[in-house]
């Protein structure tokens, strides 16, 4: 086997994650490693949760970073948040609420799931329906469901966990630093994000944030290892929490003045969560926003300019991500190579009961320019006449530039 | 709060671990992202596997990488080992050894913890006489412990493990990559290594290797979450593994030709390791050992010249970390400063017993040149000077020059 130099072809990822990272993130990730506990290196990180709080739209002190993929993100605060035996409240409408599920069942949480079906949200009413029966401590829920391209409001949703006392944690992963997020204004307990999707940094690091009542909880639930443990850090008043690495109440005494010695923070990748998100803070909230709004305008008209059907309900689709309908005859794999191999575009399947009937199109972060609209457009009705599906030719980058055209007025 | 770029003060990360990365690795990280899924990724993945294989010197063919730090990755391997209620034994001789501990009380495992003091590694004699009390699942200890820096021969314990039919899993997060270390031949079960030491990459992934009795364990712990479920995804025979994301049963899926999709894998991380292990390989590991070897002896040598003592058991240690006792009147911590400011170059305290009586001295990877070595010593002795230590002046790197001028010979 020959081990060959890193050399990647040139790719435009427009799946709905990993996506493009930004230039000036690989670049600022390139720089020298700083020790973990060098002042430069933890100002950075007091920098990064800063910016953090921006981007959450919060004030929570706890608002940091964790050592693992946005998956590991959300095992850290469910499982510090939710003890063994407490009464969960699972609305599922895709993929990633079995994973909410998975997750907790493993740390022995007492969970209700309520499902709908893949393409649709679910209405405050329901949820309420739920909690009315008395119990629960908290509710966990997808913002963006990835799988399924649907988003779910959370407003009317925080009011009713209010009301109900239950907490809300919610996976904001698809969603973050594209789509508005108000934590503090809706009411979310916590709220976890990837930097794969709509941050444009590369997979490895999720961004949380939670507030007072989930501090409360893992104080509780504290337990430092012997050889570094001070007479404070056991309190045993709940049970511990299960993973020593995934373990809420040590990293926030690692992101806290005392620096607690924990693992070793990962260098590059915080460097690359800084520099993403002072990108961020740069463009500013709102034209970043309306920049993913405009763009799957833009997509959106494309592909139907093409004949194809968008998934899903659309008063709810996510700005980030589109799903269509695999047209009659042709082969979603085939569509998916054809596309990659020919134009160096990355479009994905989906999973489960809409594996090979939908292809999904991200629009996300550093990915989301309306060049990629366009040349996915383009490529992607190439690939189809190809196929001998019937696309009406040019259509689909023509009705896609009218919608710009339109937006700059 | 100002959010500047990310640019670090020129360092020189003389601790161990983090150290500092080869620039090349800094470099290949730079590359943009592929997708997941994408061929040219997967096969960069096959030859991570390759390559690792080399290091660890072994034909496991379950041999890759986990988007943890090495913590993380420790506590995935040995909660998928180990189930709840396995008589595992622990014999600890540092810091390290406690957090091995830590992981295994918190999954349930029936722990036997022996204790020896720090400074000094176990004698096989040791271990046999614990397991021939019987019912032993599994060992679980320390390689190089770096609170310590002593490193416990393995060989003999691997033999005695066989023999009585217990597990050998062992953490060699300090060694791999800088000493020489022989998965098959030692006859060790399961190894795990990290990247911010002598792989002198990035912190942020760990390295591990099991062989087939593993893969037999895990294989009956299978459990994948509704949404992306195959029939044969649950097997149930033992218990499932506590944690989702540090699932061994499903980042084996996810490293195997099926690639089930479970995390999105940390693109950027991934090119960092693949360049270190090529690095590394490029180098090969007898000259490498070697060139460790030989720089510990000349930083010892540069050391004592100085009237410093080393600490610890000098037959067992590793050749990868240096402790040495803070001479009286010396503050640990404004050593640590001003060598920091004055220099940029990082030392470290360390844990437990140790804090505030020892310094330590990495000698890792990238870090490990003869230049470092005569850098630091030089550094460290104008430190001591100026808070009117007595040494003699000039010996430290005389000393260590004449180690180097021996080794020409």
């Amino acid at each position: 086997m020959q081990f060959r130099e890193i050399n990647p072809s040139p790719r435009l990822l427009m799946c709905p994650g990993p996506t493009d990272a930004d230039p000036r993130v690989l670049r600022a990730m390139s720089a020298p490693i700083l020790g973990q506990f060098d002042p430069e290196f933890t100002s950075l990180m007091n920098e990064t949760m800063e910016m953090e709080r921006r981007l959450f739209q919060t004030k929570n002190e706890q608002t940091y970073v964790v050592n693992s993929t946005s998956r590991g993100g959300l095992e850290t605060v469910l499982t510090a948040a939710i003890c063994p035996g407490d009464k969960v409240l699972i609305p599922a409408f895709g993929r990633f609420g079995y994973l909410l599920n998975e997750i907790l069942a493993r740390s022995g949480a007492d969970i209700t799931i309520i499902e709908r079906e893949w393409g649709t949200v679910f209405e405050p009413e329901e949820i309420e329906a739920e909690l009315k029966k008395g119990g629960y401590k908290a509710v966990a829920i997808i913002h963006g469901e990835t799988s399924t391209s649907m988003m779910q409001p959370l407003e009317e949703i925080g009011k009713i966990c209010k009301q109900y006392d239950a907490m809300l944690i919610v996976d904001t992963v698809a969603t973050l630093g594209g789509v508005d997020i108000r934590v503090d204004e809706w009411g979310i307990d916590a709220c976890i994000g990837g930097t794969q999707k709509c941050i444009s940094a590369p997979s490895g690091t999720a961004l949380i944030t939670y507030n007072k009542r989930i501090e409360e909880i893992i104080a509780k639930r504290k337990r430092v290892e012997k050889g570094i443990r001070a007479e404070s850090d056991v309190d045993g008043t709940l049970p511990p929490i299960p993973s020593n690495y995934l373990d809420l109440a040590q990293l926030q005494d690692y992101w806290s003045p005392r620096r607690l010695n924990h693992h070793t923070e990962a260098t590059s990748a915080q460097y690359g969560v800084h520099e993403a998100l002072r990108i961020i803070l740069q463009e500013g909230l709102e034209a970043r926003f309306a920049r993913h709004i405009l763009n799957d305008k833009a997509l959106c008209a494309g592909l139907e300019a093409m004949g194809l059907k968008i998934f899903g309900d659309r008063k709810h689709k996510a700005p980030v991500v589109t799903a269509f309908h695999i047209p009659e005859g042709m082969s979603g794999p085939a569509l998916r190579s054809d596309i990659l191999n020919h134009f160096g575009i990355e479009l994905a399947t989906s999973f489960g009961p809409l594996d090979g009937k939908v292809i999904r199109i991200g629009n996300m972060g550093f990915s989301s320019q309306k060049r990629n609209v366009l040349l996915t457009l383009g490529a992607l009705e190439a690939v189809l006449l190809s196929h001998k599906v019937k696309v009406p030719s040019g259509d689909a980058v023509a009705a896609a530039l009218a919608v710009y055209k339109e937006a700059e007025k």
